[in-house]
């Protein structure tokens, strides 16, 4: 059996040409068509069961999903782009991810682990300065970016599903590895839970490349201060007039979501911890001179709790409507995502330590990052804890250029052996070692 | 029979020196009680018919009634003032004001003049310039001044009843003189418009002295541009919470005040004509560190015409309620007072013309005056036209020391002598004059 | 020599060609490439004189021009559509509209003639019982859209011009003919007059089809309630953060131009006339989760007399600098428009009832049409009444399928005929009538 | 030398005497002229060194003073209720509080105590079955009411201070007891550190009775969480208009506490911790048809720390300014009161549980008490920290029929005798205790 120093110096261009492959053909929550397709023809290779479509996740859970119209242009440029007929059939209407699962055949302890797979709609800096841009692998869909890293989860998950087909022999248990999609919104995670994927999962891990002032080689084993929160979007429909001849005649659509912004803002702090609001983008009117009859925001709230989430939640929906009504114009609500409070387990920091011991990757292993920011991977930390498993969310320090979800964001591609580094480590240990009861 | 010269040599020092008496004892509107007493003595000496109280007015078409514990106090006090105990029985609860008729027997027109007789809850100056100081004719209720002339027109109108009187030989018809309370925010006239007093009325007339640049000797034949109005005091109410340590737990009644204000002055124009809102006052809130529970507001809207000032007080009332529901708190919405907009007769531009030919008092007879301004006058004057008679409201001018409602407004007294004068050869002219067909 | 109704006959189905052809190529105020050169052509082929570029209007008194990225595309774009490079040339930079002269070589008045060629960024309705659909003429260009009849207005125009050619030899003094372009927003007209066009012009007229509920054979001589108004655009720039990890860190635009919004409506009244406020469009932010760092508004102010929109603009620009400040955002404001009050000369009534007198065409000659919207025509018509001349702005009746600025706008097409055969008679009637003293 | 037992014992109805008589007295934050009287009498009584006035704290420190007129009738008020004319004197112009020095003349530590004595602007509930109302000894004085236990503070304060003079020979060091005013608003600290009272102290304590769900006999010998404040008034100036005839004329002060008011509230939360924004009160305006030519906040910001406070009175600042741009009115900004953040010592737990061994009142110890509010007692501690010194402020536990600040305030009154005995026993045990190296 090959020594694991010997594998990760082999499957490191690998995660570096994956990686760079996905960061051209970047692809919005819910239209990973291609992103799936590579993945899947590449899981079905490795030997692993491929569960995809409304098998890997229940379909009426998703959140967030985009308008038909959309989902059919991005289904037609997936198939100039490559992804056979077959496999697009099972996509369609904006059922992309896919679960893989492989079973050693000896008793042990199942494990899970996600990656998410989706882009943001960001414009790529076309400054040449920019890694990809000197790379040549700068993104090919215009408007559309993996700001956030998550080609490189693709690409460590890919990497994990290798080391696993390889190490097999000396694993146990069985392994289930979900390519989430639609993480971005905290849209995706909870379809793939109706689905059933983490039901008795033992060990659950997942993890982030980056996030602020981290380095490369350090790996923080758990993560805390996930924030829930609830993503809104918001139409006023009211009425159309001329403002010089008519004003009277118009139901003013535009004021109604100025009034609903500022309003919203004042929800109070909450005594038990921090809560967020933010109105991110506002749309509204047609021209200067017509009032205007129709607009949109697009919005969130968060809070250290889920209490407080649902608090905010609950101020913020009470608010959206009154200012409709503050203009007699209608008020459409339709809340687009959200995610959820969660707690590490603190097991995974002695047994990271236990696994870094003899890592020539891992530098530094801390307890916790604090993340303060919302994750859907919460639903699965929940759903894994709530019978009787173990969850971690980790996160593999990295330099980046600039901060997530800025257009020339970019990370040290040295963290990709990093992390799988850290999840094969781990499995080695873990593989065998299911505890007792904690069925 | 004495000259109309002679009559009005004798009743000048009377005007002024009532006028004066009156000055000394403003009333805010429904508390008139020493006004409708003195009046109602010299009334009743002048050989009128005195109607008071409930037979005065419709006790629940009264808008705007203060609160009974501000009536008993103002009770007390007119008692002390020398009130007799019978008279104030029959005005008790806010029943001031009165009516004085006159029948001359013979048959004729019948004629009706309506004089209002409230003060203004404004501090008088006490500015030894200010001539009510000078002359030793303050106010002697503090916070309470006649600011807007009323207690001119009440001397006006026992001006007018003495000339009734001492010239009702040569009279026809008969004559119905009504002391309006509340004239200010439009409380007290239709109250007594429902009474009936205007039931079959010939020919109406009331007036106002001053308004704007006006010269002694000019008078308005009459008015237009009365604007339509409605006024409204609003209460939020909330919950009181501690600001630092439970801020969530608060219903902020001060904002919900706030954003009211604010978004009530967007109500868009109307394109039929001007309109009109303001919010004039905002209490809100006990200390700094709690969350507010209780916000008063008082209101107005005005348009035009009925139906604008119509649609400025439903746009309005939506927007209040709204704001209750933004912050959670319960909203009470009273509507105190309202005015309509209402058209003079011509006719009484030729009316007056002619009547002024001979007077020594009035200079200039001007067709209209546009008032822009709101007085429920408009209910007597629509009252009156609606039964086929004919209705006017004219303007008397002076010289203001300062404007209307200013705490050192004055006037000229030689305009009491001006419009006793025109009223008086109006009903000379017009006593006989009771055109075929208008009933 | 031909009998008018001859011409009449003739020119007809050249109007409606006409118009429909211009139908099919709406152009953008300062982007209408293809209407100048269309037009250029023609008016040369009649023997006009004609200039164009900054011949024809001063460039830096344009308002509002496109930037030039778009002004390139529309270039690029008009050539493609068959734009001759030598005329593109003197266009280029948004230099578009031309002005036609046409000397008699009889001494006589100088008479003045503007249309205006913009159309509106409108998706033209795809309903196959829209008219132009059923007659095949829709835009071609995506998005544009002649909604406001000034397709019309050039066809007229080019009636006009045939007329004035075919009708030389009767007639005496010059004429000038405005083709103004970028009336929309009020923009174009000023550039125009600042080049001189408008000298001592002694009769200037010009006219807009429809309005309201007008019928076909009626015109109004004259147009009054011109409103003065000001056209605004503003971009507020502030600084983007997550909302969720470090909201203290952002700088609000999208709250700043919330506020302004709101805060710009509560302009209160003005009581010598009306006002007009409005936002009409509100672009800002790019994501739900990151704090809007840039928001755009397009507004504008209105007022029955110049002094009236001064106070309005005068409130707005504070207005909208203290929103800025609120949010502590850079605020930047661009004026891109303004049209100004103006009164039509009551001599046209006269002329237009004496010309229409023989008309089969004019069945009913109004005095006047309150407009009660803004037209920077009053610019030229200020300019022509400054220096001695007399000036009108005509409505050519017509039944409208729907109101201006609407997707399925649509007029009777015997307008252009009706308006064509106005404006020949009132030619024909004043072409000698120069008045004594008039410069 | 008698038994500490028995001196709780004989004085504990002396405490509840002197709470009840201060109860009968509560006067506001600098015009606690009777109460610094009494409590003056007594101590020097007692044998203390008593420094009044401007001995006791830095005049010009002193935030938030009352207006003269205020201050006046208040001396006034005093001087009725028994104040010595000598005494008035020194406290004149809001100089009141004192504080009283006792020097063992034995080499040891210098402790120091302090005692808030002010009252609060409540009106006291007049519920028969509210303990003072059954007591017979409800506030005298309308409208302000001990509803926060500073009467308790100060009977605490001359328990030890009796305390201290009966046990004189057993300890060593010196002792000076703060009696501070106005801690309400935290506008008196300041005042008294910057006289220099806690120069080179060793020990400092303070407390405060109730406090949330505590219990009688529980202490909590120190208290986290304070809130740094800012407390601030604004007035804004605009000019009166009459509503109806020139709403352009007014400049509305109203409108801008408003729009100040809800843009406050929009303040974003700091990621670093905790912060408040609270506008408690507004007044503004004098009558329904009178634009509001004036209007007054009462307003604070609280941070979890110093800095975030500091983050919100900027952006505070900023709001209020840009509110009064908005409406063109003129804002005065007083700043009236701030507290700091602080951290207690934590020695004090251990010495505590070693003081309370003994006692039979204290029955429990806690560590620590989260306050999430603000007490100007924060400068005090910090002052002691700087200089080396040792400093608490413990939570003495008390039942409370309704929250501090309630109009039916009440506590226990066993918990004066609780806190006597924990100031005696930490007395007794830290006297002799100086520590080496602290100075």
């Amino acid at each position: 059996m090959k020594s694991l120093e010997q594998f990760m110096e082999e499957i490191a261009p690998v995660l570096t040409a994956f990686r760079r492959t996905l960061h051209q053909k970047p692809e919005l929550g819910f239209t990973e068509y291609v992103t799936t397709y590579l993945l899947g023809k590449k899981l079905t290779d490795l030997g692993f069961t491929i569960h995809m479509g409304k098998e890997a996740l229940e379909s009426r859970d998703r959140m967030g999903v985009p308008p038909n119209e959309f989902l059919h242009l991005q289904e037609e440029r997936s198939r100039l782009e490559g992804v056979e007929e077959s496999w697009l059939d099972k996509m369609r209407g904006g059922h992309t991810g896919l679960v893989a699962t492989l079973d050693t055949g000896q008793p042990g302890p199942h494990m899970a682990f996600r990656f998410d797979i989706d882009a943001l709609p960001i414009r790529e800096s076309t400054d040449p300065e920019h890694f990809p841009a000197k790379g040549n692998f700068s993104s090919s869909h215009d408007g559309v970016m993996h700001a956030c890293g998550h080609d490189g989860h693709a690409a460590i998950g890919l990497g994990v599903a290798t080391f696993l087909t390889q190490y097999k022999d000396q694993l146990s248990g069985k392994f289930t590895l979900l390519f989430q999609p639609a993480e971005e919104g905290g849209r995706g995670a909870k379809a793939m839970v109706k689905k059933g994927w983490l039901h008795q999962v033992d060990y659950f891990a997942s993890g982030h490349i980056g996030i602020r002032n981290t380095k490369l080689g350090h790996v923080y084993a758990t993560t805390n201060s996930f924030l829930a929160s609830s993503k809104i979007n918001v139409t006023y429909k009211g009425k159309a007039a001329h403002a010089g001849l008519e004003p009277e005649k118009g139901k003013n659509a535009l004021l109604a979501a100025a009034a609903a912004s500022i309003h919203l803002y004042t929800i109070p702090r909450h005594s038990d911890g921090a809560s967020r609001i933010n109105v991110g983008k506002l749309l509204a009117g047609a021209g200067r001179n017509i009032i205007a009859d129709e607009a949109q925001l697009e919005m969130e709230t968060r809070g250290e709790t889920t209490t407080i989430n649902q608090y905010m939640l609950n101020e913020a929906l009470r608010i959206l409507r009154a200012s409709g009504e503050l203009y007699g114009v209608e008020t459409v609500i339709d809340v687009v995502g959200d995610t959820v409070e969660a707690e590490c387990n603190r097991d995974w920091i002695q047994w990271l330590n236990e696994a870094a011991e003899a890592s020539p990757f891992i530098s530094e292993v801390h307890d916790v990052l604090p993340l303060k920011a919302s994750e859907d991977v919460t639903y699965m930390i929940n759903e894994v804890q709530k019978q009787g498993g173990s969850a971690t969310f980790m996160v593999f320090g990295t330099e980046l250029k600039n901060g997530h979800h800025h257009h020339a964001f970019d990370f040290e591609e040295g963290v990709l052996q990093v992390a799988v580094d850290a999840f094969a480590r781990l499995i080695l240990k873990r593989s065998h070692q299911k505890e007792e009861g904690t069925r």
